[in-house]
């Protein structure tokens, strides 16, 4: 895990940068949610400076683990997510994003990473209906 | 990263297993979602045993990366998770599990563990309303 000395700087606000628990690369995960209907589109993951970015720009900046790079959603698909509002989880290791999607998130073509991709389960027996 | 060969043997479907991107430690995160008004109430983390559970008994099990161990949730708080349904996204390394929560997901008793934990955003100015 890093410490606090390890992190890059960033523009990130320095009161949101300490409540953040990183993974050991840097990362917290964020859930992106369209603002409206309350559909989960996708996760993606942020560092300090994509989540600064997010936080101040108006569009959702991820930090890419394959490329290595920043990556602002919709910039090559047009498929942009205008940000509504972020939220911190309580222990400071995931990101709630909502936002207005333009087009489908998955680069599938899906309006949701997750459409279409159920597993088989086996629901609760005498649970809360 | 893991390779197929470092993953601990589960139950899991193993059709299923070969679809997993697990990170370093053989995780994968579980977006839960509450089934029925669409609030992300939480973010845990699967391994491969925790999924096979999940997926077979009706009840949301994660691995509790702090204490290194299964945790199913709601067996010391009460406040179970009952599976509705579980999609694996188009890359293989997250999950949106649906259920129906009973009582607050979140430790500190709010309904969702991001609840009134809202971050400073400048919105996108021009962007589709």
């Amino acid at each position: 895990m890093l410490d606090a000395t390890e992190v890059p700087p960033s523009s990130l606000d320095p009161q949101v940068a300490r409540r953040l628990k990183r993974d050991a690369n840097g990362l917290v995960c964020a859930v992106v949610q369209q603002h409206d209907t309350g559909q989960v589109l996708m996760v993606g993951w942020m560092d300090d400076e994509a989540l600064a970015r997010t936080l101040t720009t108006g569009r959702v900046t991820f930090w890419s683990r394959s490329r290595q790079e920043y990556w602002r959603k919709g910039d090559t698909s047009g498929h942009e997510q205008h940000v509504r509002g972020v939220a911190l989880d309580c222990d400071g290791d995931a990101l709630l994003v909502r936002v207005d999607q333009i087009g489908p998130a998955c680069h599938t073509g899906t309006t949701s990473c997750f459409d279409g991709r159920d597993l088989a389960v086996v629901t609760s027996v005498g649970g809360a209906s």
